[in-house]
C-alpha cells in the first residue's frame, strides 16, 4: 500500500503526481500561435512507489516525462514514466528497492551493481529520438511522440564514460549533441568526459580529462571551440555516503574554478586551462557562454554561498537564505594571458533568478537575449521545499544584454513557474523573436498551465494559456523540439 | 483548438477532465481493509471535444469510466472513454459532430442515423463483461479490467429493444441482470421493454410494455416477481426538440404512476397493473422495492415539484429550488385491492437526500439498511451546476428502516460527495455489515478521495483515503464487483 511520507518533500507542491496518461486536443485559453508546430518535452522526479527512506530527496524520483504535441494550433498531453533499468525491476517487486539520492549502500541486495539513474533531470530530441538524463547514469533513449523508452546507449559501445550530463546543448553551428560525463569511471572520482554525438547518433571524440575536486557537475557552458567547466564545491566522499549524510554537502574551504577545454578530437587533459574565482561562490546553471577574441564569457546565476539547503554545509554551518540567492552574473577568463585566475566578474542583475534559459540558435555564440525564472526577493531559494504559502518563483524575466534593459511577466501571487523554455517565431527569426513556453502550477486550484507569451514582450501577459486539468509536479528542465526535428523520428 | 464555453455546466466543480490515464498503487491514508479484492468502476459524463451548443447539457458529455481495482490491500487507477460509435466517428473527426442532448435534429449530417449513446450513465460488471450505460441507445460492452470498449450489443441479435436503460440490476436470487428500455422502438415513442440476461449474456425474455405517455424513465424498481416503473412528467416531444429547446420539460398537469409488471417469459403489456400517486410529484432514483404479501413497497427519494433545473417547466413556471428538495419516500400499492391509486406514500426523513444505494444482495428483497447522499438544507437541488462557494451534497446518511435510526458522515464544508456504494464485509457477512466507497471531491483543492467508511458506522469517518492527485468530474453511478465476478472476464 503506497503510504508516502508525510515530510514537506512529499505533501503540498511537491505531492506525488504518478500519473501516466493523454489528454487529446488540450482546452486552450486565447489562440496558439500557427507556426508552433513541434513538441515541448518537460520532466520531474516522481517516484514509482514509496521511497525506502523518510527522508528522500526530491532529485531521487523516477522520471516523469511530459509532452506537450503542438499541432496545426492544438495541442495534445502525454505524460509517461522513464522506464529505467531501475524502474523496471521496482516496477516487478511492486516497490522501491535502490535507496537513497546516489548512494548505493543503502540500496537493496538484489539491485547492487544496477544502473541507478532516474532519467529525471532533462529531456531533449536530438537526430529523432528522445534523450532522457540523469547525471549520475547513462543516456536513456525514449521515443519522442509515444514516450516508449528504448533503452540505456553506450552509442554504439563507443562512448567511454558511464556518466551523461543532464545538460547537453546542441551545437547551432554543427547540429552536433556536446555532453560532459562526471564520475565518468565510477561514484566519486574526479573523472570526467567531454563528448559530441552527431544527428545519427555516432559518437565524434571524448576528451578524458580530470576536475580538481569530485563536485556536482550539474551544468557546463559551451562556446564555438571551447567547454566549459565550473567547479563549485558541492562534494562528496565515501564517509558522507557511509554515514548516511546527504550525498553532497557544501564544502566553503574549497576554491571555485573554470576550466576551459578545446572541443575536438585529439583533445586531452593536458589542453585544459583552468581559472581560480576571487572567492568561493555557489553557481548552477547556464545561460549561455560565447567568444570574444581570446577572452570566454561564462553567464551564470552565482549565490555568495550553497543554495541547495538539501545539501547543507559540509562544516555544520547554518544554511543562509540570504547568501543562498543566485544573481544573473558574468564570469570572464582570458585565454591571452597567463593569469590563473578569472580576468573578470560583473553581476548582472539585481533579479533574484534560476533556470536560465535563451534562444537555443545562439548556444556558444555571442547573444543578446535571455530569460529566466525571477524570486520574489523575500523569500529565500527554496524551490524544493516551497509550500503555498511561502512559494514565490512566479515571474518570468527578459534580460537585454545590449540594453541591459529587463522586463518581466508575473504570473500571480497563487502561482509558481517551471523553467520557461524559447521557441523561435520561424527557423529564421531574429535572435529573441518568439515565444516563452513555461508551466504555470496554481497552487490554490491545483492546475497548470502551459502558458505562451511573446518573448520580448514578456509583460503582455500569455497569448494562449493550455489548460491542463491538474498539476504537474515541480519538475526540472525541458526543451521544444521544432516538426522538422521529429521527422527522423519515423 | 479546444476552447470550452465558460458556463456554469463546463467551469468551476463541472471542468471538463478529460484525462485518460493510469496510476499504479494510489497514495492511501489509513489501511485498505485485506477483504476488498476487486474492482469499483464509476463513470462521468466528459465531453471528447467542445460542445456544438454553448449551452450542452453535463448529461450530454462522453462517458468517461474510472476503475479502482483492489488487490491485496493495494489500489491501481485506471480511467478511459468508453469508445461508442460517437466517440470513435468524433474522435476521427477531430471536433463534436453530434449536437444537443437528445436531439438527433441538432447532429451534423454526416452522423445522422448513427447510435447518439454516451455510456456516460452507469457501469456494472455482469458476467465478466462491463455493461457500459445509457438509457437512449444500445449496452456498450468493455472490458472491466483494460476498459478496453468492446462495442454495442444486441445480446446474439435477440434484444428488440433499442435502448437499455441505466439502472439495470442484478437480481440476487437469480444472479440475472434486470433492465428496462424506453422510447424502445425510436426516439419519444411510449414503447418500452423490460428483460433479463443471463450471466452467459443470453436474454432469457423481452416483454415488451407501453407507458401512458413519454417521460425520462432514468430508474426503476425490481422485487422477486414484479418490475416496478414509475412515470414522472419529464416529457418531451418533437416540437421541443425542433425548437431547440431542452429535451425534457416538466408537466406538472401529468399525474404520477407506478407501474407493476409481472417477470418472466409470456407476460404482454396487458399483464401490467398501473396505479396513480396521490398528486404529481418529482421522483428519480430507486433506493429499493420489495413485496410485502399483496402489496409492493417502493423506495424513493421525492420531491413536491420538478427537481432538475435544467428540465425546466414546460409552461413556464420558475424554478421552485424548495419544492426541488428529494426526501426518501416509501409509495406502496396493493395488488389485493381493486384501487387504481397508491395504497400509501410515507415520508422517511427529514434529510434532503438522492443518490440512494443498498446492499445489493438485497436488492428486490425486504430490507434493512439504506444509504444516500445527503445535502445541506439551505441548499437547491444544484448538484449539476454546483460551485465551490454554494455546493453542498457532502455527507452520507444511512438509513436503518427496522429502527428509523439514521446517522452519516460529513465530508466537510469543501467538498463534495460523488454516489456512494455499498460492498459486503465477506459474501455472507449479514445486511449492511460491509464498506462504503464513495468519492470525496475537494473544492478548493481539486482533488478526490475515494474514501472506505464502515457502512454501518459512517460517523466514525474513513477507515481510509484513496488519494487521487487528481479531481473526477463529477460523476453519476458506479458499482462494486467482487474478485469472484472478474473471473469470467479472463
Amino acid at each position: 500500500m503506497a503510504h508516502f511520507p508525510e515530510t514537506p518533500g512529499m505533501t503540498g507542491v511537491l505531492r506525488p503526481l504518478r500519473l501516466e496518461g493523454d489528454i487529446l486536443d488540450v482546452e486552450v485559453e486565447g489562440e496558439i500561435p500557427s507556426q508552433l508546430n513541434g513538441t515541448f518535452h518537460r520532466v520531474h522526479p516522481d517516484a514509482q512507489f514509496p521511497p525506502r527512506f523518510e527522508d528522500d530527496q526530491f532529485f531521487n524520483g523516477d522520471g516523469m516525462i511530459s509532452l506537450f504535441r503542438f499541432r496545426g494550433g492544438k495541442v495534445d498531453f502525454r505524460q509517461r514514466y522513464a522506464q529505467t533499468d531501475k524502474w523496471k525491476v521496482e516496477h516487478t517487486a511492486g516497490k522501491a528497492l535502490f535507496g537513497a539520492y546516489r548512494n548505493p549502500l543503502t540500496d537493496d541486495e538484489s539491485v547492487q551493481g544496477m544502473i541507478r539513474g532516474t532519467a529525471n533531470t532533462n529531456v531533449m530530441v536530438h537526430g529523432g529520438k528522445l534523450y532522457a538524463m540523469k547525471e549520475d547514469s547513462p543516456c536513456l533513449i525514449m521515443d519522442p511522440l509515444t514516450l516508449e523508452t528504448k533503452g540505456y546507449s553506450d552509442f554504439g559501445g563507443k562512448i567511454k564514460s558511464q556518466t551523461f550530463g543532464a545538460h547537453g546543448k546542441i551545437d547551432p553551428v554543427t547540429g552536433n549533441f556536446c555532453n560532459l560525463g562526471y564520475a565518468s569511471t565510477g561514484l566519486l572520482t574526479t573523472d570526467c568526459s567531454y563528448f559530441e554525438i552527431d544527428p545519427a547518433g555516432n559518437l565524434l571524440f571524448e576528451t578524458e580529462f580530470q576536475v580538481p575536486y569530485y563536485c556536482m557537475m550539474h551544468d557546463y557552458g559551451l562556446t564555438e571551440n571551447y567547454a566549459l567547466f565550473h567547479i563549485v564545491p558541492s562534494t562528496s566522499n565515501w564517509d558522507r555516503l557511509k554515514a548516511g549524510l546527504p550525498h553532497f554537502g557544501f564544502d566553503t574551504t574549497l576554491p571555485v574554478w573554470l576550466g576551459a577545454l578545446p572541443r575536438g578530437p585529439g583533445v586531452t587533459n593536458k589542453d585544459m586551462r583552468w581559472f581560480k574565482a576571487p572567492k568561493t561562490i555557489f553557481a548552477s546553471h547556464v545561460m549561455n557562454a560565447f567568444e570574444d577574441g581570446s577572452k570566454l564569457h561564462f553567464d551564470t546565476p552565482q549565490a555568495e554561498n550553497n543554495s541547495f539547503p538539501f545539501f547543507p554545509d559540509i562544516h555544520g554551518a547554518p544554511f543562509d537564505a540570504v547568501a543562498a540567492r543566485p544573481y544573473l552574473h558574468r564570469w570572464t577568463v582570458d585565454l591571452g594571458s597567463n593569469s590563473e585566475t578569472f580576468a573578470g566578474v560583473e553581476k548582472l542583475t539585481d533579479w533574484i533568478d534560476e533556470f536560465p534559459r535563451v534562444d537555443e540558435r545562439y548556444v556558444g555564440q555571442p547573444y543578446r537575449h535571455g530569460w529566466a525564472l525571477v524570486m520574489d526577493p523575500e523569500m529565500p531559494m527554496d524551490f524544493l521545499r516551497g509550500r503555498a504559502s511561502g512559494f514565490k518563483m512566479n515571474r518570468i524575466g527578459h534580460f537585454d544584454h545590449a540594453t541591459g534593459k529587463q522586463d518581466s511577466w508575473w504570473a500571480g501571487s497563487e502561482a509558481i513557474i517551471q523553467e520557461p523554455c524559447f521557441v523561435p517565431r520561424t527557423p529564421d527569426a531574429p535572435e529573441g523573436d518568439g515565444y516563452i513556453l513555461a508551466l504555470v502550477d496554481n497552487l490554490i486550484t491545483n492546475y497548470s498551465d502551459l502558458v505562451i507569451l511573446d518573448a520580448l514582450r514578456l509583460e503582455e501577459g500569455p497569448v494562449a494559456r493550455i489548460k491542463l486539468p491538474i498539476r504537474l509536479r515541480s519538475g526540472l528542465h525541458g526543451n521544444w523540439a521544432d516538426e522538422s526535428k521529429l521527422a527522423l523520428a519515423a
